[in-house]
Formats: C-alpha cells, structure tokens, sequence
C-alpha cells in the first residue's frame, strides 16, 4: 500500500517515474458504454504539457496518451482502462550533483528514510510529472461525469500577491496562466519574470467550481463531499491549504450572516447566498460546489542553499537547468483531474443510498 | 458504503444517532499488549462533555463510555475494540418545528434528498454528538502512538477576530476556552458573550501539532500525510478549510524564502525553519507536524430564517433552545482523535516500506 | 486491520468475544428506507440459538438482539445499523485447565503466537458464537435481498456418511438436524448418538442455494461472484471446503457434459442443465447459485489429547462440559447469513456497471 | 469497481483483454530494496506459455514481460511497479460465428447482460490470458517470499480420472503435464489424446503447497489465511473448488482422528498429523499448507453445442481452431501466482498485530 490507489468503485492507479521508461493509470471500475477516443483524452494532456504555458519547464515532452485496454470499437466496456504515457525525454544526464543530495523544499529526504533507495531522476515517483497520469485518468471521469450533467472548471485565482479580480472564465484561454482575469494576468506575468530574474520561484492559489451536482452526493460521516476533495487535492503535490465556499473568512463570520438561508423557485431549492461552496453536512447542497487549494512557490531555484547529504553531511546545492517558477498554471488541470474522479466516484457510490431506487433500477 | 468507517489498518468505525439509544465505534485493527482502561477514554470523553465548558450546550450527558470487547485483562488483544455511550438525555421533546423544516447550513435537507428518510431529533447521524465516538477512538490511537513516542496537541487558536498570540500551551486548562493565551480568552469570552446576547454565533481556528513522528510517515502519492490529516479534519462537521505549515501564506511567498534549509545536528536531520509544517512530499520531514482548521460559526442561531419544508414550501424557522455559540472549544479534542487516528493507520501502513526491516521483523 | 470487516459497500463489522460483555455488528452502507425490526432479525438468530437443536451446546443464551441505531420508526435510514447481543451466560467458570494450554483443533496457538495475548475463556474472539453477529448481519441482508427478489435457502446435505437423498426443503423444519429428508435425519441422529456416547463429534456438509438473482452479478476478475462466496464461507469456523456447481465432480467431467447449453423460454434464458452451479465466468447466470461446504467435526472432544502448554511444554488435555458434537445443523444459518451479505454487496456493486442504467437513475 | 484489483498492501490491479494491444498489472505496496531483474519474471511466464505444453493452445505468443515502473538499479524502490506484455498475436480473425452467439461454459453471455458491450475477440477480459498478468504478479511476490524463507510449489494431482499416486515434485518437469509422477503423467497423456480425438476436454485438480510460513499468519475473523487463499483461487477462471487440508474428506472423519495433536520438537511447535492442512482457526499453524483446487474441462470444445444469440434466438455453435483439452498443466502457475500474492498480503498485514513487535520496528 504505497498508496498509488485512490477511490472507492472509481478507482484509479497511477504508477511510473520521471525519467523512467513511461508512465501511466489503470482505472478500474469505470461504467461501460461511455464513448472514449484517445483525442478525448490527449487533450487534457495538452493542457499541463511542458512548454504549453511560457513558465513550464523547456522539456519537450510528446505526452502522447495512448488506450492500452478497456475500450472497445470506442467505447469503454466495464473492465480496466490502462492508459500509458511514454517518456520521451530520457538524455542521460547528469545526475552527480543530487544524487546523494536532499533538495530543500522536495520529498528526496523522506523517500530515502523511507524506503532507503530512491530514483533520484528528476525526483522520480514523487516528480510533478506524477500528475500526467492524474490528468489521464481525470479526462475519463470528466467523460462520465459530463453524461451526468456535471462540469467541472478550475483557474489560477492568484499569483503571488496578484488576484484576478473580475472573473470572467473565457479569458483564461486568452494567457498563459489560465488566469480568468486577462489585466491581472499581465500582471502576474511581470512578476513571474521578476522573480526568475532573481532565480527565484512564486506560489498561488486556484480556484475550483463544479456545476450540476444533484444534491445529496457525498458520505455523511468521514467520506463527505469536502473531506474527499480535501483529500483528492491536497495530495496534489505543492498543495499547502483548501478551503471551501468562505473557508478561512468563514472564521471570522457569524452564524446570522454565515447561513445561506433556503428558498424555492421552479420547483428547485434554491439559497439565497454560498458562504457553504455548495456542501453542507459533507453533502452537496444543490448550489455550486467552489473551493480554493494554496500552491507553494516551486522548491527548484537557481540559488545557493544549505542541504545535506544523504549520509548525513552537511553541503550546499544549486540546482542548474530551468524549472518552472511556478507551479500554478499547470495544475489548473490537475486540479480539475482529481475533483472530477472524485465526484466521479461519490456519484457512483451514492446509487446504494435507498431502496426505492433501487428496486427500480433492478425491476 | 455510507461512509462510516475510516482507516486502512487501523481501521474505525462510528455509529449511531444524537437522539437514539446509545452511540459507539468499533475499532478494528488496533495492536494487541497495549494497556488500556475505560479511564483511558473518559479522561478524553470529558474534555469534549457538554457543559465542561460554559459555551458548550447545557445538555447534561454523562458521557460515560464502556469497554464492550477486545481488551483483556486490562490489555488490547488485537480483536475489535468496542466503546458504547448510552444516551441519557433522551427526554421526548417536542420536535414538530424542525421535523419537516430543513434548517439552515445544516446537513437536514441534504440528508433528505439522499435517503428519503431522516431521523430529525436533534441532527441524527450529522449531529455533533457524533464526534464522541470519534474521540473515544482517539483516546485509544494515542495510547498506541504514546507508545512509539508520538504526541499530539491541538488548541483554540482564534475565535471570531481574537487571536491568541503568546502561545503557552499550559494556559490552555486555565481557560473556558481552550486557548493557549489567558489575555486573549478573556477578550474572546467577551466577544462570546456578545454573540449570545445577540442570539449569533462565531467561528474560529484550531492549531494542532503532532512531535515525535519519524521521518517518511504517509505515502507518496494519494495517500500524503497532509492528504491524509485533510480528509480527517475536513471530516469534522463545521470544518471549511485546512492548511498546513505557512499554508495559504505560502502562496504569497517566493521559493527562496518557503524551503526550509537541512542541517545535521547530533546525528539528526534538522530543519532551519519550520514553513512546510513538518511534511514534504508527502512525508513526514522530522519537524513538527503543524496544520490550522477553519470552523464556521455553529448554524443554530435563535433568529428568523428563511427556509423550505421538505415539502418544498418557503417558511420561516427560530431554533430555539440553548446552542453552543461556538464549537470550536469543544472540537478540539475532535481534532486531537482525527489526527492520532490517521497518525497510528500510517504509522502501521509504513511498516511494509523497506524489506530489510520486514526481514528483521521477521527472523 | 484484524480482518472483522467485510464487504465493499455493504460493509458489516463484527466485534465481541465468547464471554466478554458482549457482542454485536454494524452495518455500514444498508439502502435507507428498508423496513426493519428486531424480531425480524430475532427470528433468524433464534435459528442458530443453543439448545434450539438437541445437538447444540446446553449453554442457554437468550441472544436477545436489540438495535441501537440506523434505524428510525421502523426504517432503516442509510446509517450504520449496530446491533448488540448482551453475554448472559457469563458466570465465573474454572478455566485454569484451558488458560495455558493449546487445545488441538483450535485456534488457541495461532492466537496466543500472533498476538501474545488471548482470551481463552471459551475460544474468545474464535469462538463460534462470533457467528451470532454474522447472522444478525444476514437478518438485515436478508430482508434487502427480499426487496429485490432474491431468496436463499441452505440445509444440512449430510452429516458423517448420512446424505440427504430426496430433498425436501419443508422437512429441514421437521426434524433437529435442518436437514431436508427425514429418513436421512433419523438415520444421522443415530449417528451422532453413537458419536456422543463415544465422546466423539462428526462432521458434514451443508448445501446452499439462492434463487432470483439476476444475470451478471458478480466482477469479472478478482471479486467474481464464486470467488467472493467462496472466501465468505470458508470464513466460518470449520469449514474445510467449497464447492459451485458440480465442483470436484467437474474435475472428472468432459466438457461435452458439463458445459450447460442455453435456449430461450418466455424471453428469459435458460439452460439444459446446471452443472456450474448458477456461475459463468464469475457471473451469476442466471440459474440458481448453488454451493456445498464441508464442515470438519467438533473439535472440542471428552477425549484424552495430546498437546503443549504455552510455554512450549508436553502435555495431555480434556475438555469437558457438554459440547456440540456437530456443528452443522447450528451453521446452516450462518452459511445462509454470509450468503446473504456477499449477495447484497455484489448487487450494490453492479449498480456501477453500466452507463446507460446509471443515467436512467439520476435523471 | 469492476474487481480487477486485489489485496490490501501488497495491491495488484491487472488490466488488458485477450487480443487488445496489451496486457499487464501494477503491483502497489511492494517493499523496498528486493532484486527483482526481467528474467525473474519472465521465468514464471514461461511456466504458463502456450506451446510450452504440447497440449496447451498454440498460439505463439512470446509473452516477453517488461518492467515499466517501481525498479531503479535492479531494485524495487517501494513506488508501483508495472509489467506490461504486448499481444503478438493480433492478426485478424473472422469472429463472425462468435461475435453474437454466446459459447456455453464461457463468460460471454454474463458479459453482455451485465455491461451491454463486450470484446468479443478471444473472451476479452475472461480469456484464460488474464492469468499471464497474475503470473507476472506473482513472480514478484514470490521474489519478496523467498527473503522471508517461504515457498510455494503447486503441480497437478489428477486429469481425469488419473491421478498421480508417488508424488515426487522433481517428475513435476519431466513431463508435460506438471504431473509430479511419470507413470501418471503418461496415462494422462493418453486420456488426453483420447479426449481430443473425440474432439471432447477434460478437467483436473491442481494441489498447492506453502512451506516456510511462520505460525499465526491470517487474520482471525473474516480475513482467515483459508478465507482469503479460497478467494484467490477462485477467482481463477475454469476453478469449480478448493479444499484444504483433508477438505471434503473431514466431513466425513470424526473429532478423535481429525484432530492433530501437538507436540514439542527443537523447541518448534509440531502437529503428529496435518488434517488441517496447515491453517487452524483461520492462522497457518507451522505446518505446511496444503490445498486442492477443481477445475472443470476447457469449455471450448469443436462439438456442436446448442446456445443462443444475443438478440435472444435459439441457434447452434460449433468452437473451430485448436484449443487446450485442459487448462490445468498450464493453470499451475497460476495457482502458485495467486497463493504467493495473498501471502505477501497476509505477511504484511501480519506486522501490525502486537504492540512489542512494533516498538521494536520503531526503536
């Protein structure tokens, strides 16, 4: 249980290395008759590749997906889905400086503790290329869920100390950010040149808003709605916060204003207000599902900094060659990968919820 | 699958309603030889009792909890451990207001629409009476972590816009409140008792600290001990958000600033700073584990609400009866149990990492 | 994980020992809205009551069960059904001959090696009577089942040497032994006679068949529908053995004979035959499931045996009391009870399969 | 959850059809620090090779296995690994006589019910073909037993009615059957022989044998060592029992003889018998595991056989092209296969029993 496996009767495995031969997911469980093409799936792909956004990392990876199993003259029949990612990129390089170092800020230290051998190649399992696989099995999920009327749109709400303002979703598509704001963009993108000229790295926050959840999906006691998400995104690997609807803010509230009182109209609940981001009680609440994950600046800079190494010496580190100087961007689809298997997955399992339905699905 | 069991080897599981007979949790999973005594989980029992703080409800239960199975002879034997807490409090009240009137920023209408179903007395199964079960669970996960010298203290970091900031965990007991800062609790307790006389709530934040894990506890990729500890905090009731180390500061920060820089000191890896809360990658880092949760003011307030019947038609509601204006005192120790309940399931699911120590273990 | 749950979505944990407090189940993941009531579930652990059967131990439990929570006037609500059975039968006996020895045949050994600890009053958590739990499961299964058609009925097969030959389901309420041919009874009660007064116990088999499931129930890989039976039967104290269908008679079989040829009546499918016991390639098809356990005999014997302390020391053993000289008749409800469980997991788990169906059931 | 992964830390998830691109499996939880090389797997692939038995299907395919994932410098790292096997042999067949009949004895028609599409090309995901991926599976976990001194070695027992009577393990590769008796194994041969002229199969019984386990391995309610090893083989395709120890046999044996006494020898543990066939109370107890699986002939036979479409219309099928007589020769590494994954399992599973042991692992 090196905990490569996420879900419930959605259930998706990830496996493969940075720099290793390929990498990919299997999902089990996904229900038949979906139509599913490789293009479906190739462009989520696209979305996260290296070099699509002007602050990814310079490596050129193809990130050609292809369907190994499970679909069958298009679509998918009910058995495993194995999707597989070659690497491309896989010079010898040279690897002398971090072999026997722990990068700051990187899993390198604890993967070493832990297992006492460690694919010290571009950080091997723990890499954020990890999240390809994610993508690809989360361009699925979205297939199923879009069936279901459920949509999913993540974007990068800020970058360092710059916040799109006036959201407007079309224009994400408009800059290299994914940023919903095309002036605070402009901005963000000064300061992203900003600190790469000091050879130094910004965090972020995205924002993520599901629609047409029918309420009632979520588990009421540990499996709810947000603890599911909470868990789905802050395994995502330079997550440091989530909060949903009013999150923190909603601290410093109060009950009277904090409430998001309930109405009717056309025969559907409605709420006045979402200080709850659509889940109350662990349930979806028929409102819009929003909530916000906090991404640390990335580890990788150019600077000199203290480290040791892996016996146990102290050392200092550069580490040469371009990284992103921020992670942000890239993990919009990330984000939406993860939430969309889990809705996915809470959808599915909340069929058992009672009986009259279904006697009906089985008469 | 209603959700009610967590863990992966460690595994536990809640049952019961607010106003039903009597609820519990069965702990599956738990080592055989450890000491443990019904005064073991009283003593943890206690610190969450209504009205062991003035804020708390005034509901008089005495919470006694009862060892049903799986310890002998005053040890674990490592079959299931079973803790019951009979209701007292089950007085037939008049429920007629709420019965078919879903309030506002509770689990009521959710709970509704997903089973067809609802036992309206006082929350049923979304009631905070649930947590009792999980702090029984929690009292016997830190006998086990006691054990391997892991030790955990959570405390009311603000409440509403009152902040403790001398932090002296000791105060924590000197106060109604749970707070480590005597001059901020009394502030808080003011703005308390203003909500009260208002008949409003407040929220707050809880700050929870874990020492003395060893290095590389929680796996890489879905299951992240932040990723972990997110789903078991988000799980709690009123929880909207959680962050970890600088948490959602971290996005503001630049790279050079957030790594924390290694160094050796007596055979040790140390940590110049402490930004990443204690986990990197996924793994526990040797620094002290460091996340805050964000509580949402207690939806119960004896003021007009616009609401819905569960027949579908506007109405207004008026909770009345006495309700904690706050949960956040009372959650502490809820946090406490959640976090050595997914700290003693990842510390027995990292026992299988390395073969050299599973040879050992073995010869 | 001391493996007491079981199932995937219909998930039943069992905790208790022999002569603890007490024992009992929850049922995690049970459809909201079923009708059910304790006599519902009294009636079937009247079924494997002590005493009910002249072949049953004497010990004279009331296995009164009662429900604590999960279900609310007269429904379940789709939250954890616990159940208890308070021990009654708890007087202080000497158990200074079985406290530091390893009775052979039973679990002792294993128990005390693996976990250093054991409660040996009565077999404690092996004991057979962590069955009563099963069948207080099975009870609730059992009436899911019931809403969806399906129907399971098991019977004693034989018992030593003596088979049932012309089965008559009716007559298994006529005689002692549950079994469904009278003249077959009669003769096996010869036989246990002879076996008590010989100070000896026999064993048996019990047969098992469930009608009205529908076509496909069960996974095609690991969790077939034989598959998962399989483990849940041999899971009961002495079974030995399993077989579907045919079973070891299919392994002297031609494949010209045992395949079971199709033909379509009144627009259902049908076979010629049911060698496979109700099972294609892990699916139910749609003829009726059929299995056959063994049961080894009793191994509690008045009988001298030999065997060693827990200090690894020679020595001889006699368990006195009265024992059950079989244990099958007491079994054939806890077989129906696993049955029960399985089934009602496997049919929450196909709700997934298909995307057509699951689009039907959300809109 | 389609059931296509199996196991709780040691998790292996297989994926791919019979005449898809390819086939494989990710094993999650496997320890850190193994040697695990190609030709370690490969091995045990060529144990179950097409052609490696003359009476085995003769399609060519190499069965090269490849490590993808999970393996750095010759050993595995603790992150999934992930085997992949290309399908050589895709070339374009006519399916027309298959692609809407239902062949008797198969998993076609349970296919088609349950998920309304199915791969009908060679069985898809029921095809025999499956196991290459469990065999692949196994080869690793094995790989992790033999570090802990365990071994596992299954050979067929009886075609037929022939049945080897001095077994000798070492005869096992003498002869084609993996009969460990040549005298057996030549009748064997000819009853095969005589089988396939009548254009007819057979059926057989495969015994498996586990050395080297330490006492107390299995958990003691649901997840017994029988338990989990009775789902393990039966989820192999053509299995119709499993039996353990005396099995059937015990059923008909008494108290006073089925019973195996203990004794002390070299301060080991030791039974005079091994009725049980080494598992008592759900724990392995010292002695060798011994169990025996059925499995029916091999459905597909060139006879005609009555059947119907999958529009429901009555019709005939006669399976053209050459296919095995017998699936059990090749089928007996897929018994070791699957017995060495459940093992692995059970082993880990095992560390967490008692608290002691886990200090001593933490200290």
């Amino acid at each position: 249980m090196s905990g490569s496996i996420y879900g419930n009767i959605f259930r998706v495995t990830t496996w493969g290395e940075s720099h290793g031969k390929a990498l990919g997911v299997v999902i089990d469980g996904c229900p038949a008759g979906i139509s599913l093409k490789e293009r479906d799936i190739q462009k989520e792909m696209d979305r996260r590749k290296p070099g699509s956004i002007k602050y990814g990392t310079q490596r050129k990876e193809e990130d050609k997906i292809e369907i190994l199993s499970g679909v069958f003259e298009g679509k998918t029949t009910g058995t495993p889905i194995s999707l597989i990612l070659y690497n491309q990129d896989q010079r010898s390089r040279d690897y002398s400086n971090i072999q026997h170092i722990f990068r700051p800020g990187h899993a390198d230290m604890g993967f070493e503790n832990k297992y006492g051998i460690r694919d010290y190649r571009g950080g091997g399992r723990s890499s954020g290329r990890e999240t390809a696989a994610r993508v690809a099995a989360g361009a699925v999920a979205k297939k199923f869920l879009k069936e279901l009327g459920v949509k999913i749109n993540a974007y990068t709400l800020s970058i360092g100390d710059v916040k799109a303002e006036n959201i407007n979703i079309e224009q994400c598509k408009e800059n290299n950010l994914y940023m919903p704001d095309n002036t605070a963009a402009e901005k963000a993108a000064k300061l992203l040149d900003k600190a790469m000229s000091e050879r130094d790295s910004l965090g972020g926050i995205i924002e993520c808003r599901a629609k047409g959840l029918p309420i009632g999906i979520g588990e009421p006691v540990f499996d709810k709605l947000d603890a599911s998400i909470a868990k789905a995104i802050t395994s995502i690997g330079a997550v440091k916060g989530i909060e949903f609807g009013d999150g923190f803010k909603a601290a410093l509230s109060k009950g009277s204003v904090n409430n998001d009182d309930f109405y009717m109209r056309n025969g559907k609940v409605r709420k006045y207000s979402n200080h709850s981001g659509g889940v109350l009680g662990g349930f979806s609440d028929g409102s819009e599902l929003v909530f916000r994950a906090a991404f640390k600046p990335t580890p990788s800079i150019s600077q000199i900094q203290k480290t040791i190494t892996d016996t146990g010496e102290s050392t200092e580190i550069i580490i040469n060659g371009r990284h992103d100087p921020i992670v942000v961007p890239r993990a919009v689809v990330v984000v939406e990968a993860m939430t969309a298997i889990t809705l996915a997955d809470l959808m599915l399992i909340n069929m058992s919820a009672r009986i009259d339905n279904i006697k009906k699905f089985y008469s």
